[in-house]
């Protein structure tokens, strides 16, 4: 497994992800304090896709610079917030995540191998 | 801004991401080792999307279980190995990003206030 190339790519995700929470956060403070700018972010949100956060902040600084700086230093500030965090929660999610999911299946594949009840039979030849 | 309930997003969007590496590993071991198996699980995968990657592997589970358990395992590992890079990479990426997108801004608009050189203008008045 090419470890270097995923941790990069993920990376690359996870930049991508705090670029669409910052714009979340950035458009919940407009939404009070200037509605107007924040009907206007939405609107070029929905044309423009933050798949890609790095060509989303590029796109936003030539339509209005001042939000684009805003959403990069909300960014930044989620970042050192929480990417320390991650690793345990990331770590302690999949194994619990693993666990539930082989429980799960494990109920259904015995659930599977007992036989049905066969009070529907014994009604029926009862009535017939 | 509510870094808990970003943290716990965070983490489920990079617990899916990982589910979608993990399955990408498994498919290329499966182009080697049984192409026909790596053609059902990449058809299957066409139709059942990754987005959320439990739900993913809890249809997998129900229809191959045996390949939704390898790439449960995959995605753990891949986890071990490199979810502890991964605060040190985002931060600094998102740090060189936001200074790269501000230095690029400033030329942009540097570019935009020196007046265009009239070298064609001039060649035109030459040869007319």
């Amino acid at each position: 497994m090419d470890f270097k190339r995923v941790a990069k790519d993920t990376t690359k995700t996870l930049i991508s992800y705090l670029t669409y929470q910052a714009l979340l956060t950035v458009l919940d403070q407009l939404k009070e304090t200037d509605p107007p700018q924040a009907y206007w972010l939405n609107y070029f949100s929905a044309q423009t896709s933050i798949q890609d956060g790095d060509a989303y902040i590029e796109e936003l600084l030539r339509a209005r610079q001042e939000l684009a700086f805003r959403i990069m230093t909300v960014r930044q500030h989620l970042a050192e917030e929480i990417v320390d965090f991650l690793p345990e929660m990331v770590r302690t999610g999949i194994q619990q995540s693993n666990m539930e999911h082989r429980r799960q299946h494990l109920e259904r594949i015995t659930q599977l191998t007992i036989p049905e009840p066969p009070t529907l039979d014994e009604q029926q030849s009862d009535s017939g």
